[in-house]
């Protein structure tokens, strides 16, 4: 039986998945080690012809690691043709894991739909792969393994559309405990900018988007000073992923 | 002769291509009046299997309009299941826009690659539209006509990414003069926010990109005291548009 029912597929056309984690100012990326093979892959797939894209996208992921219920964003098509060539299939052929009847399928030209997820790290999950892959690891973005295709250039591609979309939506919620402190949802930003920010500045820009409840209570227990805890204005927060953070125009 | 030669063609992929012009404080749509058909589309195709998807979207551009050179960014793929159903299909058909042998290749499944680009206006500008199309005109982005498929969903969807992105990028290079006051570069931004802008604010804030270079000069001739007028620095712009604007993290 071949490996892909490929009459059902739409042709040409794969999907691939970008799940950041964050994780002690690190920014982590799930990738899958390929069985019999020396290179690693994001998890992606194909699309079901009956199936629209952005659901299709949650599915594969669901199948490949396992993780559910995760929010996926696209964010780029990548349509070079240059992309996939005849000699990373062959390779692949040749370690089985296309078998004969795949050749074909997997021998298209396909342009792939790029998703991306920022989730929270927990050091102890565990991940499903699928049958295709030996291991489903993070890995740090500083530090990801030899990846197939333009599997690299599709993470980097996430990495700056993430950047990028920090100028103008709120992020935070699900990665910080449900009340934190300023420096913590700081370090959140200087993680994801790969920069230090300056602190009153942060301070005062951060309090201008107006989506944060600050509570009465302090952290305690540290060395030093106890700092305030805020919150997130949950109607607030979801309000600016629609519509952009008010600072904007 | 089938009107497509699809074997070369990746299959179930098109392109649509959503070109805004700006003119006295409104936001234009070029769009294509189909032949013999009641209904209006966007300037879009397929692409060749031998051909960067990219590059395919400012051939189709060329190819449908006349309109050479022009900067299209990439904005989403439109990827759900019922965007083009048989019913739609029939009716091209019906009215002879579909030939026999090409309908095996329209009514496949297809995902659509959706484009923009904000260029300067011209009410005198002839467009020479292909020979599928009536006409090629610039409509009012509030006053489209009847649209095939979801075309008017990509429309929307492109005003919105545009106004997105004016949080993290510049704009109005080619749409303004090379001398322009700080009155006219407000207006570029309130026509694509659809609203009006704080003057004293916008000056601040723009001037704050560091983006601008004030010259000694005053546009004469208008009723009230003259302005100054600003350029543009180029080599900052340019970096912006690549790396954001400074405002920004």
């Amino acid at each position: 039986m071949p490996l892909i029912t490929y009459q059902t597929l739409h042709p040409g056309l794969s999907i691939d998945c970008v799940i950041f984690g964050f994780y002690q100012k690190e920014i982590k990326v799930l990738v899958l080690k390929l069985k019999n093979f020396e290179k690693w892959s994001l998890p992606g797939g194909f699309v079901d012809q009956t199936k629209d894209v952005d659901d299709e996208a949650t599915n594969i992921l669901k199948r490949r690691t396992g993780l559910k219920n995760v929010f996926l964003r696209q964010f780029h098509l990548f349509g070079d043709v240059k992309r996939n060539s005849d000699a990373h299939i062959n390779a692949l052929f040749n370690s089985k894991i296309i078998d004969n009847d795949s050749l074909i399928w997997f021998k298209q030209r396909f342009v792939t739909v790029g998703y991306y997820a920022l989730i929270p790290f927990s050091p102890s999950q565990i991940f499903t792969p699928d049958n295709l892959s030996e291991s489903c690891e993070w890995r740090s973005l500083k530090d990801i393994p030899e990846m197939i295709l333009d599997h690299k250039e599709i993470i980097d591609s996430a990495h700056k559309t993430l950047k990028k979309e920090l100028n103008y939506q709120p992020i935070g919620l699900n990665l910080l405990p449900e009340q934190f402190t300023m420096s913590e949802l700081q370090a959140v930003y200087e993680t994801i900018l790969e920069k230090p920010l300056d602190r009153r500045n942060f301070r005062r820009k951060i309090l201008n988007f107006a989506m944060l409840i600050p509570t009465k209570k302090q952290r305690v227990g540290g060395a030093y000073r106890s700092p305030y805890l805020y919150q997130f204005d949950l109607d607030k927060y979801h309000l600016a992923l629609q519509n952009g953070l008010s600072s904007g125009w």
